[in-house]
């Protein structure tokens, strides 16, 4: 069987990485998505179950307890975590499975995951990148300037990603995101098998 | 700039690489083709200049002494070469060119030439391979064999190779390998030039 395959993905607010999984999950519909677990509460527009699970502190502790966390870290008083069980299930079934991690996870689970590939989504420069993050009308000049310097941050962390994708014209990221989870369909480590098929009737 | 690529393409007589190779390069013109030289003569069907220039013994020897070529050898006293100059020029202009050789050629080359990506181009079956290969009503049983033992000698080196196209139907082949060419563009060492820039008008 094909084997399966954890893609960390990664990108600066206003890279437009929400919109491109979301869009390739759903031209994909047999890529599985990593649900991260949150202590934090709801906001407006989030949905339980689609990008979070939303759970109690004393839940995400026992998650803790039971080693059933690949990863986790504490953010102004509250848990995000990535379960393991969703990712060992999808490699072992030969599936891809999308996890959405900001430079510093990412480097963590390239650490704990075997054979990962890793995406970063560039802003097409700095100007636009200043643009769209302006365009938010509710956030304050400060707000806007943390977000430039920390996306500036992560875009330097860009080279320890396998592939970049512009996110320059949407449909263009979205198609370079697909061609890049389809030609590692192809990729020898997991097609292995076949070479071993075709030559077993020799 | 975009850094340029040699694509190593092999795959067993039968395997229906050269059809694959053909549309391929008329689907993205902007990818060359490394045309080798020969010094054999021309066969029906063989146009100089597509897959061969056909050349004098003295004129190859010539480009020997000459160091112009980047491999070559000598097969029942004709010889085959790979001109050094049209791969030097694409790789340092951002292109793309694709070589075709068997798995020993694709061993020397992966040695001579840095970041090559090599693909290897595989029959669904024994049963299809043999099925095809049979279908040429020209050739004898004795030669059919020849040539199914040399295909199983060439499948069993495909681990070496970073994909695997399956030529089960022609247009998903094509399709395949156009995603890995595509996919490929998008990796991170052929990109680097890209994050400089967004971050140098930081």
């Amino acid at each position: 069987m094909n084997k399966g395959r954890l893609i960390i993905i990664s990108g600066p607010s206003g890279s437009g990485k929400d919109t491109i999984i979301k869009k390739v999950l759903s031209r994909l519909p047999e890529v599985k998505f990593s649900i991260s677990s949150i202590t934090r509460p709801m906001r407006e527009g989030e949905v339980e179950g689609e990008k979070y699970n939303f759970v109690s502190r004393e839940y995400f502790e026992d998650m803790i307890k039971n080693n059933l966390l690949l990863e986790y870290n504490n953010y102004i008083g509250n848990y995000y975590g990535t379960p393991r069980k969703p990712i060992d299930d999808a490699i072992e079934n030969g599936e891809e499975i999308i996890i959405e991690v900001d430079t510093n996870g990412a480097a963590n689970i390239r650490k704990l995951v075997d054979g990962t590939i890793s995406v970063f989504i560039m802003p097409p420069s700095i100007e636009e990148l200043r643009r769209r993050l302006s365009s938010r009308a509710t956030d304050s000049d400060e707000v806007i300037e943390k977000r430039m310097r920390s996306a500036i941050e992560e875009i330097a962390c860009a080279k320890d990603y396998d592939y970049i994708v512009v996110n320059d014209d949407l449909d263009t990221a979205v198609d370079d995101f697909i061609d890049v989870i389809k030609a590692d369909r192809l990729k020898t480590e997991r097609k292995n098998y076949l070479i071993d098929e075709v030559l077993e009737k020799c």
